[in-house]
């Protein structure tokens, strides 16, 4: 028997994985990034096939990794882990550094960051799993890395279905309960939008209830619009 | 540059990683266990080509997981940790379940369990990654997994040369302001004597200088002799 309980137990942390392919540069959230051996370093990192940050990987055998500290605001989650690189430049707005090797780490929200060149794929499943050298790492800012349990209970961050630890819930939302106005919840990225709050990045006064937002208001997590979210209390 | 600061930013838990051959069972302390995709579900490992539980590893192509609870005693993971099942059976005095394919799972301070068949064994320098199919999963107790930031943090614990995550440390280990008895520690594991705690478990009683332990005392978390101590204050 599987207890998917179980799962709920392995540790990460959660980071940007980045690369960049003529020029073009890519990133996403990603959990599983971990040392394998000490002499000379080696760090592992696992990549869906389908993501872009994928293809630009294989492409140029480059990969960045920013460490994403506690204060990482989920719209900064949501701009990595939810949107696509082929809709938007995901670092257009965001402060990145450059390094030798032409590829990007973010500056926002990270503790520490990687420059990995890619030694070996191992196709596994879904995924490649991509074992690399160390050409360069440094610390940004000695404050406490985002672990993946911190983003699941603190931040009550939502896992996209094509991530390594996707585990589908089948439980109902976690519902508060709340007044008259409900709360609607985004199907994508989980962001809950609370009459009582509003939502100020757009320009939503607290008390606009969800039917009274505007026709072209999107989720401020994931940009999706109004469609995708459910009520949950 | 590569600043080893940098390192200390990626999270992992800490697990007991066990296995079985002919009859033999033995298991060690490791940080890189990971979900690497989730339909099917499939788990890599790492392990040193040096220990013994990877050659067990290799024959039986059987992995167990035991998820460390936050609670875990240092003497448990000296005992697993430290020690080589070469000398010792690591299971005795343990308690633990033997699962349908043979594997074993610690049951003391465990909050989850894994049993896992080696599908794939990448080389990894010193290290073999085992991508693994999940035979089964279990709850053990719905507590606080061990981080192995919380293991270092707040354990003090020390960190194996053969460990993925080894980063040598050229710093003197922390001092604590003390009293006339100095404090000494263990320079494999870390254990701190302090004088005026003694070790109960040795039957040595709260006072007792270091100087005044029997020279037959060893280290309570790994068990060498005392000459492998070094004064810290």
């Amino acid at each position: 028997m599987i207890d998917n309980k179980a799962f709920y137990k392995l540790s990460y942390g959660l980071y940007i994985v980045s690369s960049v392919s003529e020029g073009r540069k890519n990133g996403q959230i990603a959990n599983t990034v971990f040392q394998i051996t000490s002499d000379p370093i080696t760090i592992a990192v696992s990549i869906n096939k389908q993501n872009l940050t994928h293809e630009y990987i294989r492409k140029s055998k480059l990969i960045g990794i920013s460490v994403l500290s506690e204060e990482a605001p989920m719209d900064l989650i949501g701009r990595f882990g939810f949107k696509s690189g082929r809709d938007i430049d995901k670092f257009s707005n965001v402060s990145f550094k450059t390094l030798d090797s032409g590829v990007p780490v973010v500056l926002d929200n990270t503790v520490s960051y990687f420059e990995l060149h890619v030694e070996k794929e191992i196709d596994v499943l879904t995924h490649t799993v991509f074992i690399c050298k160390v050409l360069s790492s440094g610390l940004i800012k000695d404050t406490n890395q985002m672990t993946y349990q911190y983003y699941q209970d603190i931040k009550r961050g939502k896992i996209q279905k094509t991530a390594s630890t996707y585990v589908e819930n089948k439980e109902k939302p976690v519902s508060e309960i709340s007044n008259d106005k409900p709360k609607y919840q985004c199907s994508v990225c989980g962001y809950i939008y609370d009459p009582d709050v509003g939502d100020s990045k757009s320009g939503v006064s607290a008390g606009t209830s969800f039917e009274n937002l505007p026709d072209n208001w999107t989720c401020p997590i994931c940009g999706v619009s109004k469609d995708k979210f459910n009520q949950i209390n």
